[in-house]
């Protein structure tokens, strides 16, 4: 006989983790939905046509593709396979993949339904993707992503509005967090004193570590890739951002001759409007080193990273979200000129985030009803009992069958159920139920009519 | 550029199905936790090891495989290739498949986690699943189960529990149904009479047509079968489901001297302890002729249709719900003796019906509020006062942008927006806010401070 087992790369989620998880989804629903999103949900099989090409070189090779039902090499070209050539086969043998991210599906979904949606278009979307990717300690091959976006509509206060999701998502999972924010076109003043296109891409690839290997760190690098000359700017660039004082930051900014240019002037405005609007949150802070996703993203960019002074010194975690606007999101499908901004939760780190803190905010109490029937005959009376409570919105189980107490009450421990009612012989009898404490093992008798009571006092 | 289209059989669920679809499953949630349940998730992907083998020939050629990744022809025994021969290449490209169902995937988990699960173990899990079936009107590749099981007990509070939740979720959806029942035994107690056990087999083939076919339909299929001799039986059976009290039904099985035998007493004797619990609910009746999934369920079995007299005469959907008692669930991993009780619910099913009910339970009401801001400067004020109204509970959208008034109300329109608080030149001044209602178009100005007791008094 097998032992069964899980593919590499995936989980199952249990009881607690599962109850936990859906907390964090629920919080992160209730504020999306308070914002006025709306969710959208799209299949996890999507046609390759429409994955490829759209995450480089590295992202189809990652792609889980799935294999065409029935005789599926009766179409094959025979040359493919007596040479053996991937490239031609695969896509005659697998004409569907796994969903990689959401945001290829939105885009499509945007395209497919631009005539019946209603723009801007602010979707939410909380789905499993799949990347066959080597699994290692947090990285999956099958996981979650949380994303919100905003849709054809190019205005500051959707940044704005981002960025208070974030803070209302985090305060209400009580986890402290700092929202880092910069601009694309910031970053891209720094173009000319790179020299050359390919200079000031690796330049931003270096400063993209910054996280990792820190100031002295992208100083070598810089020395590395040949970007010597880059360093004084890089000094500079360090010394603005360790400013505590978005103005300060910006003074600075204003006052380093070489980068004034016009990408630096429309970065500032923009900064200055966001500022304006979401500056009064203590939890965001302008970081000149924020370099992500620089092949897409065109306008604001977002990272959040946990900052919680209850967590140990040494938790690493990277980031637990980020985003940004894209001026072109749709345009892989034919439609131009769809600008959107949108953000993602990284569900899988704030979980593991606000496990470490043993959080309250995911934690289940002890909470439930368990009604122990000691004989056949409290069984109806148990089965009736749980119902009329059940009416009232407490949860209760009826244990299946009138087995030994021990094991009953050893269910109820193991399912962190608060109280056990138990109806024996001289309960049924007296119209009374014994109510065992769960946590301090106290028990007492008292009258069926007054079980509701006791409870919501409880 | 590529016009983007969905793979034949799957679906993008938009803004308004969505949320249709979750107000469904929340209620389903809501009724389970109730009840003590608790909930599991499986990964998509699983090891066709896992999979294969446990659907019948039919079930593993609609099984979808995902290819191996990287070059995973490198190691194919090279014959399998010249000779094609799919049951052996196939599985040395493709060592993973996506989950089936959601009933063998418990399997799976119970096996894995049986020293850290508390039985009974009560689960719910809601998830897609994939099946390569050709795709026709209501029938899809990729589709949401939604199952409740009871696994390691064997008592009939677990039959009756299922059935108090099957009423309990469609009565909180609001949408009339009868819950059949029957047992496994029952049927059984015919299989002396039938002659064989391919006859007997036979004979429930034909009795599981009784829904699509009738009493008539059902006695040709006996004749066309070579079950002439069955026919006598078939037609007291009949008589004995049509009568419309359970003890009338049991009497009458008493009376039936051929299939007076263990299997029928076994049968009865559960059927009566289950009728006790839940004979009290109008909903559930005995109903001899339900015949399903014979191949797995050894005693009661369920099924839930449609008994809504606001339905069209000509609305014909099928069961909406489905499941029974299996002894045998983990077998099939090498774990025996775990004795378990399900039931499934047609989530699909039930959102088609409530949709031609154009049902109140999941109906979106226009309850949102969108500030509208006609100047830049009212841009702030109307951010500002977004965050006060949300922290309050009430859904709050800005425009983005102070675009023209007709643009704003537009979108508001078309998303369902209650009312409208426009804040222009005017307002500013006065700190007041011109409240408009969508529904009936009229328009007040009233000041900014008393915009909450307003919006909480409409």
């Amino acid at each position: 006989m097998q032992k069964p087992s899980l593919p590499s790369g995936t989980r199952d989620f249990g009881p607690e983790v599962y109850q936990k998880r859906k907390s964090i989804m629920n919080v992160m629903e209730r504020v999306f939905k308070l914002h006025g999103f709306v969710g959208i949900e799209t299949p996890a099989l999507e046609n390759l046509a429409t994955l490829q090409g759209k995450y480089g070189d590295e992202g189809d090779q990652l792609l889980f593709k799935v294999l065409n039902s029935g005789e599926y090499l009766t179409k094959v070209n025979p040359e493919s396979l007596d040479n053996i050539n991937y490239a031609e086969l695969t896509p005659q043998i697998a004409s569907r993949g796994l969903r990689y991210d959401l945001t290829v599906p939105l885009a499509r979904f945007v395209v497919m339904n631009r005539s019946t949606l209603s723009f801007p278009f602010k979707r939410f979307q909380m789905q499993p993707v799949w990347r066959a990717d080597r699994p290692q300690k947090g990285r999956y091959r099958e996981f979650w992503q949380c994303d919100v976006d905003i849709v054809g509509a190019n205005h500051l206060l959707s940044e704005a509005e981002l960025v208070e999701m974030y803070i209302d998502v985090f305060t209400s999972l009580d986890l402290g967090v700092e929202v880092k924010i910069n601009h694309r076109k910031v970053l891209d003043s720094f173009l000319p004193l790179a020299g050359s296109q390919d200079a000031w891409n690796s330049f931003m690839q270096a400063i993209d570590k910054f996280d990792k290997i820190g100031r002295e760190g992208v100083s070598n690098e810089l020395d590395q890739r040949g970007l010597t000359h880059m360093k004084s700017a890089w000094g500079m660039w360090c010394d603005l951002a360790e400013i505590d004082n978005f103005q300060g930051i910006i003074n600075g900014l204003s006052s380093i001759e070489v980068i004034q240019n016009e990408h630096l002037q429309q970065g500032i405005v923009a900064l200055k409007e966001l500022w304006g609007l979401v500056g009064g949150f203590p939890q965001v802070k302008l970081d000149l080193r924020l370099a992500r996703g620089l092949s897409y993203y065109t306008g604001c960019v977002f990272e959040v990273v946990t900052n919680d002074s209850r967590l140990p010194k040494d938790f690493k975690i990277g980031s637990i979200g980020g985003g940004g606007r894209y001026d072109n999101l749709t345009g892989i499908f034919g439609l131009k000129d769809v600008s959107g901004v949108g953000v993602s939760f990284g569900l899988d780190r704030i979980f593991d985030t606000l496990e470490i803190l043993n959080s309250g905010a995911i934690q289940k109490e002890e909470s439930g009803v368990i009604i122990c029937p000691m004989l056949v005959e409290a069984e109806t009376v148990a089965f009736n009992m749980a119902r009329e409570l059940r009416k009232q919105g407490i949860v209760v189980e009826v244990y299946p069958g009138s087995v030994k107490l021990k094991k009953q009450l050893d269910y109820a421990n193991s399912t962190r159920q608060r109280f056990a009612l138990i109806l024996g012989d001289s309960e049924l009898r007296n119209g009374t139920v014994s109510i065992k404490d769960l946590k301090n093992g106290s028990q007492e008798e008292i009258s069926q009519d007054s079980i509701l009571n006791f409870l919501q006092n409880a």
